[in-house]
Parts: structure tokens; C-alpha cells; sequence
């Protein structure tokens, strides 16, 4: 049986996504059949209006609905701290916490050698000049990239470009170790040497 | 940081589908915004034309570009066996096989008191009057519904009609029992029963 062409379009579609096999996108498009009319199109107008109605931040890069973003306009937070994300779903996770109340800046990727990722290919460059003009107010870079290989060496590269610019930043790696609810006995020997490697006095 | 409404809408659409829950529908739609937005528009024209270009076939309730659809109008298939399923994606499951060279007839849902689906709900009378209207020609029912509870007991019910019908039509039920690269030490009971039940004769 030849699937109808128009079915297999939006299968190809979705295959697109990541983390979205043949067979899942075969079972997500099936189902969509059975949504009325009215659903379709307007998922339809929501997927094309997607990137028209949302802007990169041009100081933290951020996406948003202004530019610049509602974090960086944001009066009541401290300037003088950049958290460095990787990416906007890191932003959203850090702002659920609620705990960091100072800007950011969303890197929109990782140095990654092994897939031709390099400094200038994701938003370092737009990082240290940002730094730069603004080394006089800036007192704390917080690195929250993700504690892998290359989240770690990305980490190194902007601690060593941040110094070049000024020696009287402090920067800071967010902290490892166990999460919570994790069970010692499960967890991996990295994460055990980095839990006793930033353990805390009481 | 409330997330911008049109990346909003965005996740609830993708909510909606089966599953996915509210951190992938997330990942998904930042993804996203990382297309082209010649991609985005086409995915979207794709979506709103999805259910415009196919058709249910008036006879098997198979989803295709034509009613009659490429199956039951294929005069190469024979007319005196038709496999029941449960949903399209059997179809195409069966026809990758390739084994199968009768017809289909889609109930498109499965009895399930729990969920108040009822024999009417589903193309149950449509199937009796298929082989009612045709009770001369057919000569065997193939029940391919899933081998879960409700599956069974939709055959159950499917079988007491068809007798009802005509005692002269042969009715089977696909097989059951361990699947192909499984491991006996790892296969539930039930299972074991009926690979025993259905144990063939050299």
C-alpha cells in the first residue's frame, strides 16, 4: 500500500524533528486525521507565524516578542551578573527556579570540534564584546553551560577569553554533583568525584 | 520569563498529540524556530491539506487519495478474504509484510466499555453488512485486532456476529505467541500460554 501522498508530506515533516522516528511520525500523523478541520489549520497559521512574531534579543539573544527581550528591560534585576546559557530552553528552565535574579546571554549552541562548531560560529564573539563594553558594571559571569565534554570546554574557552578582557571579573561554573532525589549508590564516578569536589561546609 | 505567545501556541498544539507531554513539546518548538521559514510554511500548508487530500474508502474505511481506495480497487487482491484491524497503520504494517493479498476492513477503534466505545462507535456494522451483502463471495474473516483485552474482545464479538450471519464463512484469529528474536525467559506468562496454545506440527 502506497501512503497517500498528502499523508506522507506532513510524516516527512514531522521526521524532521528531533527525537521523532519513521514510526512515531507515521502514529503522529494518523492521529492528526482524526483532529477536526479547524485544529489543523490553525496549528497550520500557529507553525507560520512561529518565528514572524518572536525576535532575537540583540544583547542577550535571547528570542522573545520584543527586542530587546523582557529580561534585559527588566529594571528590577541586577545588571552587574551574566548567567551564559547554551540555549532559550535553559533560560525557561533557570527562570522556574526562580532563583537568579541578574541577565543573560543564550549562546545558541556549544563549541563542538567534532561537528565543525567553533567560537565564532555560535554567540561567543557577541559575549566578550558585550563583556568588554561593559567591564566596569559587570561583576560576576556565571557559566551554566551543561556539565559534558563539550559543555566543559566551552566553559574553559570563555573563562580564558573573559580574564584576557579583565582580571577583576569573578566567573563562576554552575555547581555539579548529585541531584536531588538521586540515589549515591546509582550514580556514575564523575558525578561522584564532582559532588565531593564542591561539597560544602556546614 | 513568560515564554512568547506565539511559541506558546505553538506547544500547545504539539501537546495535544499523543505522546507527547509538555518538555517535549517545548524541545520541539525551539527546534523549531531553527528551520528555515520556507520549512515552517510548508509544514504548515502540509498540515492544513493533510485531511483535505485523502479520503475514507466507502467499502473498507481505509484511509487513501481515492474512494474506492488502491486496495479494494485492485482486481489483482482476492475478494473472499478480508482482514479485520483495528486502525490504518495496520494496514500498512500487514502490506509491509507483504503476505496478505485479500482485502482490509478498518474498524478504526476497538470495543472498550471503559471508555464507553461501543460496537456502533467503531465500522462494525458496516463490516456485518459488508458480509452480509456479500456472504456468497466471502469465504474467510481474518480478525487481526491487537492480542490485548479489548482486542480479544472485540474479535469475541465480531465472531458471534459473523456465525450469526452465515455458519459457511471460515473466521480466524492471527496468531499469537512469542515474536520473532524474543527471549522464552523474558516473555510474560500470557504470552507463553498462547505460543503453547498455538504451537505448530512439524
Amino acid at each position: 500500500m502506497r501512503i497517500p501522498k498528502a499523508i506522507q508530506r506532513v510524516i516527512d515533516n514531522f521526521e524532521q524533528l528531533p527525537g521523532i522516528g519513521p514510526k512515531s511520525a507515521q502514529r503522529l500523523t494518523f492521529h492528526l486525521l482524526r483532529f477536526p478541520q479547524e485544529y489543523l489549520d490553525e496549528f497550520a497559521t500557529n507553525l507560520s507565524e512561529l518565528k514572524k512574531s518572536t525576535v532575537i534579543c540583540t544583547i542577550c539573544f535571547n528570542i522573545g516578542e520584543t527586542d530587546v527581550c523582557a529580561i534585559c528591560s527588566d529594571i528590577q534585576r541586577e545588571n552587574q551578573i551574566i548567567c551564559v546559557v547554551e540555549d532559550v530552553l535553559d533560560v525557561i528552565a533557570m527562570e522556574r527556579s526562580g532563583r537568579f535574579k541578574g541577565k543573560y546571554h543564550v549562546l545558541h549552541g556549544i563549541i563542538d570540534p567534532l561537528n565543525a562548531i567553533g567560537p565564532d560560529d555560535i554567540y561567543i564573539p557577541q559575549l566578550l564584546k558585550r563583556i568588554k563594553d561593559n567591564s566596569e558594571r559587570i561583576q560576576e559571569i556565571i557559566i551554566a553551560t551543561n556539565p559534558t565534554m563539550e559543555g566543559e570546554a566551552t566553559a574553559m574557552y570563555i573563562v580564558k577569553q573573559v580574564k584576557n578582557i579583565s582580571e577583576k571579573i569573578k566567573i563562576s561554573r554552575i555547581g555539579s554533583g548529585l541531584p536531588i532525589g538521586a540515589d549515591i549508590e546509582y550514580a556514575d564516578e564523575i558525578t561522584l568525584q564532582r559532588a565531593m569536589e564542591s561539597r560544602r561546609e556546614y
